[in-house]
């Protein structure tokens, strides 16, 4: 249990303070931020002629991230890794963030500052600055909102509406093993082949923000990081832009623990969310010159996982051929969020 | 009760498209939106030489708002509202917003359609695009976290760091509509004389957003907009300026509605919250400048509450000047949200 006052002792106002001190002596890289925390709003100055990417989203306590799994800073860290994920699919670089808390009350000051610190840690990292934010009472349940932005280069986003048939099919790292590290903290068993990776994976996932510049820099035009699984994510990108996808089941980047670990590895490892890694389609030039720059900047190069072709009559949709060389239909499979959750009930 | 099928019987991904359906029918005047809902982020262009408002708020059911209280459509225009009110409070002009919900499941499908409605209705007469945003489960408590992201004209902004000796007080509009509407909430009592003004001050705040434009263009350079009452905000001002405040009691603009209802109307203007009528401080000169361009603009001019002097040996303070000419220091009173409210427990 960590230590400290209960937040509703501590009271608002004297916790705003303290985080701002936080928020304050944290320096990092300049991020055009002109006036952070304390005042009405943030001002920001993006790069002249940039466009600006803007997302957010919400953690729930108990749904998306469980305080007996995680440390302070671990959740911390994710919910600003989450965020700057989805600008990493967009090809933007991240520049300021907004963090607004919803706090039960009997939370321990200690708690929030651990988990600020955990955020602080990955912010520096990766040059963001935490612009302010906001904290509110909750009793029922500890929420985290997150915005992020970021600066594109106008005409070079990485969207999900621009795959064109032809297209070679990418992922910038393996399969599963966020997955795979829930299904480990479910049984208890932190001391299985390949465990720590894999609890890496869930617990401090790294967003791809080096990777997402370098796409765009390539000239990929066409990208989404995998929140859903491939299964779930894939059909999102053929059903915005009008095509079909067909996968190579040997081209899989299936990590070995996954298939040592757990029977059904090949479902954790399609349909199983949250790796964060980007999902890509590029024609093949573009796809090499991508390859090349992320070997220039000590990056695994990405790899090959399926092709984009014309949609069947009856729509886009995603095959695979199998090892054995027969080719089918496969059952697209997104987790549905307000169905409940085996994982985290 | 509204109508419609449980969220988690229609399942995330059906809502999430009949949202952006609600979305991409809303037609608002160009705010620079270039990618909204349906992609990683959205993506956004501020005309050149601007600077970046951003803030973000989040509204818990049962603290924040109450759906025995508020129609779906009074929720999401608050929501919206009392974001764009802190750029209105920068002098900022609102251009896209993104929200996130967090929906405890057995909400129906029409409730939060309804609740977009509202929000989109405000959103139009702002020239607010909703540019995205995202959908959680969150089963003991719905939230609703909104990001606002505005432009600013550098070195314009309002801040509340800016005060200086000599200053004169005003603020933009009555104190404490907001207050006695909840109080008639609470007592069910919608007939008194002058229900239906407090009512819609706490139901559906209309963020003061060309008092804030006008007031950045006439000069005036720190504000801020009174979510905490008059005695919880000014302090803010004082303490960010280092300067003491001292208010005239005979020119705060107390309506008569609450003067009638209330025994305790006089704390109630001062102390209690949402107002969203800006607060704001500006050499005599400035003041004039301001009042001509309200007028001008079709808005009633500022009212002129008090004078900013030097601080207190100890530091910065409250004083009043009451009707009997006595001056006394007054206590700051803001409401510590993490304490149990009698309002909305």
């Amino acid at each position: 249990m960590t230590a400290g006052r209960p937040v509703s002792q501590v009271g608002e106002f004297a916790l705003i303070g303290s985080i701002r001190n936080l928020l304050g002596s944290s320096r990092v890289r300049s991020s055009g931020l002109l006036l952070g925390a304390g005042d009405d709003t943030a001002i920001w100055r993006p790069r002249p002629g940039r466009t600006v990417a803007l997302t957010t989203d919400v953690l729930v306590e108990g749904v998306h991230y469980r305080t007996d799994w995680s440390t302070p800073g671990q959740i911390g860290h994710r919910a600003l890794a989450v965020n700057v994920s989805d600008l990493a699919a967009m090809g933007a670089r991240p520049r300021v963030a907004l963090v607004a808390l919803g706090l039960r009350g009997d939370e321990p000051d200690r708690w929030v500052f651990d988990m600020y610190r955990g955020m602080l840690a990955l912010a520096g990292k990766l040059h963001v600055r935490i612009a302010g934010g906001d904290i509110v009472r909750s009793p029922r349940a500890q929420t985290i909102s997150v915005t992020a932005i970021g600066e594109a280069r106008p005409g070079m986003e990485l969207r999900r509406d621009t795959a064109k048939i032809g297209d070679m099919i990418g992922v910038t790292g393996p399969l599963g093993l966020a997955a795979g590290g829930i299904r480990l903290l479910e049984h208890s068993d932190k001391t299985a082949d390949g465990a720590p990776a894999m609890l890496k994976a869930h617990l401090e996932p790294r967003p791809k923000v080096l990777a997402g510049l370098l796409l765009a820099r390539a000239g990929v035009r066409c990208a989404m990081d995998l929140s859903d699984g491939l299964l779930g994510d894939l059909p999102k990108i053929c059903e915005a832009s009008g095509v079909s996808a067909v996968l190579e089941q040997d081209d899989l980047p299936i990590p070995n623990s996954l298939r040592w670990n757990f029977p059904d590895w090949f479902d954790l490892a399609l349909r199983g969310g949250e790796d964060f890694e980007l999902l890509f389609t590029a024609p093949p030039e573009v796809f090499a010159r991508a390859a090349d720059l992320f070997r220039r900047f000590g990056l695994r190069p990405p790899i090959v996982i399926g092709e984009a072709i014309a949609p069947a009559p009856s729509g886009p949709r995603i095959s695979m051929r199998f090892t054995d060389l027969h080719r089918d239909v496969i059952e697209p499979g997104a987790f549905d969020h307000f169905a409940p959750s085996p994982a985290l009930a």
